[in-house]
């Protein structure tokens, strides 16, 4: 029976996501991920090389799953609210993504696939801008940390649940309280980009 | 010689604050603290309990400083763009703080003085749905949704310092770079919360 080379690798990653999204890289080991894969240490870093390259590797797919799940507003950024809105959805489905975000950050070294990571928000602030500029947005705000802020107001409840907990009474799984998140995210995003109606 | 005991139980004070917020509650240990503040370790466990009891102790002091350091507006809340401004600064020149939260909210265990922060978070989005139902707030955002998002927004920089980073080509300590930034938080927290002009 031959090797089956993506069902391992896929199983691998499907682990070091759980690992280090629970308890980011420093608080994980590359034994634990094999274990938890149920495949052999060496196949990981023969695979994936070391911990770091892994990290970089799983931050660097989760991201690109975003980026094809949730494709920018159809009917351009008039849409923007509830573009965000399905930000939001995504980071609720999947909040390993926002997790590893913030270890990434914690950890303060090297940042996964810089360059593309940068060239993909610089073409977003510009889409932002040009959209300012045909008054499609409304233009008092910086394209780019509007962009920023966008996905702050989708990703933040995943990043500090207590605080939202804490404010609302409820958590996201509750189907009202997510409800009444999403409405938020999507009237606020509007409020901070569109021009006054 | 007495025992200096405010100053030690400060100086154990400052060197769990700089333990937990840069490597987390996991990534601490009791050992490192007392190292670093020069002091025996028994003294630590003596004086604070447990490095969960610590931690919240260091967590509910820093609220405690931006409780302090940064009250509501005094004009009211028609000056909440100037209000998310202060907070802004105060994160950025106390990056412990969120930092720490982000820990908190990673682990996902107990939190730290939950009875008296939720007190306190619900008396903030209480004044937000009084300043709402007399016209000096907009009253189309949840209240207690707004003062989730204005706590992220002055936040966010420093919970995905690499995404801000990527975003607009600077760091923070860069004076223009955060002159602008907090221009844009004091705009964005005005657009979010104020009846249109």
């Amino acid at each position: 029976m031959a090797w089956d080379t993506e069902g391992t690798r896929r199983r691998l990653k499907e682990a070091a996501t759980a690992e280090f999204a629970a308890h980011g890289p420093d608080g994980t080991t590359m034994a634990a991920i094999a274990e938890r894969a149920g495949i052999n240490k060496e196949r990981l870093y023969k695979y994936f090389g070391d911990k770091q390259a892994l990290f970089e590797t799983v931050l660097t797919d989760e991201l690109t799953k975003l980026a094809a799940s949730v494709s920018p507003p159809e009917g351009g950024l008039e849409d923007i609210g509830e573009f965000a809105g399905r930000t939001f959805d995504y980071h609720a489905a999947h909040p390993e993504l926002a997790r590893l975000l913030l270890w990434e950050g914690l950890a303060g070294g090297p940042v996964a696939d810089e360059a593309n990571r940068t060239a993909h928000y610089r073409r977003k602030a510009l889409a932002y801008a040009t959209a300012q500029r045909e008054g499609v947005l409304d233009g008092d705000l910086d394209p780019a940390h509007l962009v920023f802020l966008i996905i702050g107001l989708a990703a933040w409840w995943i990043c500090v649940p207590q605080l939202a907990r804490m404010l609302t009474g409820a958590d996201d799984h509750e189907p009202a309280e997510h409800a009444r998140r999403r409405a938020f995210v999507v009237r606020a995003a509007e409020r901070l980009a569109l021009p006054p109606r």
